[in-house]
């Protein structure tokens, strides 16, 4: 049987996850334990092409415990989150017979096999960009396809919701809603797909990783704070967010950019208003963050509708989100203009992802980007004063799809015959 | 008669008076034109030797027209909101007789006679101390003197509250309450003493006037704002502001200053937080104010009680009141040990007002600041930043006294022979 360690035989499964970026936000749990919301969400799933994370999950009787790699590190599995995960999935998990590789697996063999679990994000895992919502899809999906779970998308959300809130929201591309529910044990609370990636491809997303000197306080410990000491949250999540919610389907539904531009900001500027209003108050934008949103209003105000949405986790970094490609294009102008790189900076590691967007704006190298033009919004202004290294780098980006499993071996992030780290 | 031009007598009256700042926040008007609050607000008075206006007001049968100079510049006094207090009191000046001068002026006189007025703050008008509200109260003040008004200082109150909101607060010294008020005509939306500066005399406030490169929303525009658009405003107005009210005047009362702390940071953290939710939204804290409010909470977290609380008005300016001398002291040596001044700068103009709080911390010059060992709290962190120059300059003051009259004609703005600045 399976779990007998003279078995040499092991089984491997990678796939890819995306992160995504909420334009209602998720703030506050009404249970600690389970990662229940007080109040709905909804995400833009991002393009896993420029930021996704990619498992490879194994399991062999060979393996003497459960041990997990991230970016090539070894880590601590022994957190109550990856255990939710890993015993909601193992609970789960389904007979499995390959005559060819000689393996067989009873549902009582998965409760004593072990997994070895590896886990890469193609960014920079300390730029504060929901690394933990990609993960956790990550970890869950590719554990279910391994195991052989026969839940659909919707309950291994639930699961994923377990490892990370928002992780729920990354089980899926396109619009993405986080239902609350109502169960104490949390089985509706939920990830559903409002529309596909394909739905409304023009938008254009750019992130501008933002540089901070202050350490961060945690969403986990930020958001009890909240909830324990704002008097402005229930009222947030009880009043104002699900009037949103109804807004922001619909205006999704309809690709009506001017809505969805002033949902998503006004949105991303109340969570910050109660992270404000929480005792110790917690600040997460800077005055990089508060000048790139002014920069954002001051144009959509000249244009006289919405061009460029913004919206903002718990760190500095803007997602500014274009209505189209023309205007991501004067979107990364005006950006490059406020906020050049230093001197030594390299251009192609300054804006990443999707780049074909800097040859639209005419940049080609670094004296390019010093001979732009002010925007001309500020035209009759003071010139508006340069804020060189304020931003790290942009990634250039777009919604994309949900997760995949990647069935060529040669992308598993695990060895086949040591089922340790390639 | 007193309107008859070839009449060469002046009469003038100068006062003093001071400004103010808010612990429970005015943010938002129900009526813009009479300047009436959506909730009741709570003000401490700051000492007038530190931060004040004097005005000098002065009424000529030779004055052709009403004019008013600030700080030596005249200015124009057109504007709705000078209209209405000089409207205001000239409808209830007295009578004045004056045999010695051959001074007569009748009720009716006074609606023909020409004022000039001159103001000038002690403070630079420009650092965002407020100035409006100490201005306008001198104005009403100095002006009911003058034309004999016999109204007590509720009723002058409700007349400076037309020039500025909290304006009405600066009639009173110590802790003063802003009443919103019912009626439709403002009447009953005054100022009331809660108790005088006697009181609780222990209290040290250090102001930080915190540089800044950001043109700021004027709070006339900035709360309009909030009331059209902010969907938390009313929220706090109608269930958070009435209770934290109570609050505030029992620890005020019975000189709590766990309490006052407590309420004190956390109405203007939520006052800012408001400013957010505004769309466009409102930044009037920049970085330099959050690691103010940063410092301060470590502080006072790590004391088990809080030692200091921080308010911010619509500015990055930081006002922090110490619980008494020696906790000032201690404040005082953290604020120039995080933000110590360039190197060019003379520590006489860094440290104004009660300038003996220095003497306490041991600085008598710039390398004393140098030498400054930081601060117990941080030792066990990495070693904290310095921010050279973040902040312009600090003003030691206290809670102080309401207006007063100057007698002393030396004191006088206005050269008694011209009624023109002296």
């Amino acid at each position: 049987m399976a779990a007998d360690s003279s078995q040499k035989w092991i089984l491997m499964t990678t796939a890819q996850t995306p992160t995504n970026i909420a334009v209602i936000k998720y703030w506050g749990k009404r249970d600690e334990a389970l990662i229940l919301a007080v109040n709905d969400s909804i995400s833009v799933t991002l393009d896993p092409q420029h930021l996704c994370t990619t498992t490879t999950v194994a399991v062999s009787p060979m393996f003497q415990s459960d041990r997990m790699w991230l970016n090539g590190k070894e880590i601590s599995l022994s957190g109550g989150r990856y255990q939710n995960c890993l015993r909601e999935i193992r609970s789960r998990a389904s007979k499995i017979e390959d005559e060819k590789k000689g393996i067989k697996i009873t549902k009582k063999d998965w409760e004593k096999l072990h997994v070895h679990i590896a886990s890469y994000n193609n960014f920079p895992t300390a730029a504060g960009l929901a690394s933990s919502a990609a993960g956790f899809a990550c970890l869950v999906f590719s554990l279910a396809k391994l195991m052989n779970v026969q839940e659909d998308q919707g309950k291994l959300s639930a699961i994923a919701r377990q490892g990370s809130g928002s992780a729920c929201r990354s089980l899926y591309g396109g619009f993405v809603k986080w239902v609350m529910g109502n169960e104490e044990n949390g089985s509706d609370s939920i990830a559903v797909q409002l529309q596909d990636e394909k739905h409304w491809d023009e938008l254009v997303i750019i992130i501008a990783v933002v540089s901070s000197r202050q350490k961060e306080t945690s969403s986990t410990s930020g958001m009890r704070d909240s909830v324990e000491t704002s008097l402005l949250l229930q009222h947030r999540a009880k009043e104002v967010v699900p009037k949103r919610i109804i807004e922001m389907e619909e205006a999704i539904k309809n690709r009506d950019f001017p809505s969805f531009a002033r949902l998503t900001c006004a949105d991303s500027n109340q969570f910050h208003a109660v992270c404000l209003d929480t005792s110790p108050p917690i600040f997460y934008m800077n005055d990089t963050s508060h000048r790139i949103i002014s920069c954002v209003e001051k144009w959509n105000r000249s244009e006289g509708t919405p061009q460029v949405a913004y919206t903002f986790d718990a760190g500095p970094n803007a997602v500014l989100i274009a209505r189209d490609r023309k205007v991501a294009a004067n979107l990364l102008q005006r950006l490059l203009y406020y906020f050049p790189p230093h001197s030594d900076t390299d251009l192609n590691s300054y804006v990443i992802g999707d780049k074909s967007i800097l040859g639209d704006v005419g940049v080609e190298e670094m004296k390019d980007v010093e001979a732009l033009p002010p925007p001309p919004e500020t035209k009759d202004q003071i010139p508006a004063q340069k804020q060189r290294g304020a931003v790290s780098y942009f990634i250039c980006t777009r919604p994309g799809k949900g997760p995949v499993l990647l069935s060529d071996e040669s992308q598993a992030l695990l060895n086949p015959e040591s089922g340790l780290p390639k």
